[in-house]
């Protein structure tokens, strides 16, 4: 165990991954429910990997609301809140493993990731504007037993090898049916 | 109030941004702090909007692991499903905001969003596969007080306005610093 990763188990996974590729495929997914208003609540259970259905040992509930400036009742983040910690989740999970993989002992692992959006996209008649952010900014603070250059390689990895950063900034076919 | 949304509120607010579009400029955050493994949380709670610096009612926790299956604990959904429930929230809250705006009440809203993604591009080392999810979809159940076609085109409209659906489908300047 390093950084709390069963690095063996991380290599077999890795192994396992290489001899049969197919079993890499997965499906994630969430069902959601409108609740009141702009509140609503995604329930996230069951997924597909390795081969088979799956499922997270208990579901989880996420809510999402505005805040009351945004007509909202305030009761949980944002949807683009949501996005911000989807981010950062990535990104730190993937460092600590590669920290791990590295055999680099992390202590300490902060960061803060902001979004700017200007709202004239999606409440205004500008198409000139964009719905989404028009920029996010993710600052990390690591620290362990490695030379600074040796984390900035780490965080640059995590970068190269994350799901949610290639999804930003590289785009994603997305179809809605009703 | 209609589908639980102050429209009167809805509407001044559309009147102000109108008015005064600098009020439409906001900054989201999430500050997120590793825990163990795969397992870390990040905290949201201010935010910049409408000339000043604001803060939900409470601060809100959202957690992300990852299952046991790829090396994780399991004690929260992953960075990849958070993504797929900002996508629901985002397309909800809009759809029932349009829909309010239109007069048209709505009694239940619904949607399953699943990601497929192959994670050869993370774990494998085949530079041809990416690393995010190849293609995302977004199935709606939505059921009111207005024709299938007008329930539909809010459901386009709200496509149309996603602030998630936009950053998904094209790209976002994202900074990473150390």
């Amino acid at each position: 165990m390093r950084n709390g990763v069963d690095t063996a188990t991380l290599f077999a996974t890795l192994d396992a991954v290489k001899a049969a590729p197919a079993a890499a495929r997965f499906q994630f997914r969430a069902t959601n429910e409108w609740l009141t208003g702009t509140h609503n609540r995604s329930t996230i259970h069951g997924f597909f990997g390795v081969g088979e259905e799956r499922a997270h040992e208990r579901a989880f509930d996420l809510d999402a609301d505005h805040p009351a400036v945004l007509v909202g009742g305030d009761n949980a983040p944002t949807p683009v809140e949501h996005l911000l910690h989807a981010l950062a989740a990535c990104l730190t999970a993937g460092l600590v493993n590669i920290a791990a993989a590295r055999g680099v002992r992390l202590t300490e692992v902060r960061s803060t990731v902001t979004g700017d959006i200007d709202l004239n996209g999606i409440l205004g008649p500008d198409p000139a504007v964009r719905n989404g952010f028009e920029r996010v900014s993710v600052r990390f603070s690591v620290a362990g037993d490695a030379p600074d250059e040796v984390l900035r390689a780490i965080v640059e990895q995590s970068r190269e090898r994350s799901a949610v950063f290639d999804m930003l900034t590289n785009h994603v076919p997305v179809d809605v049916e009703v």
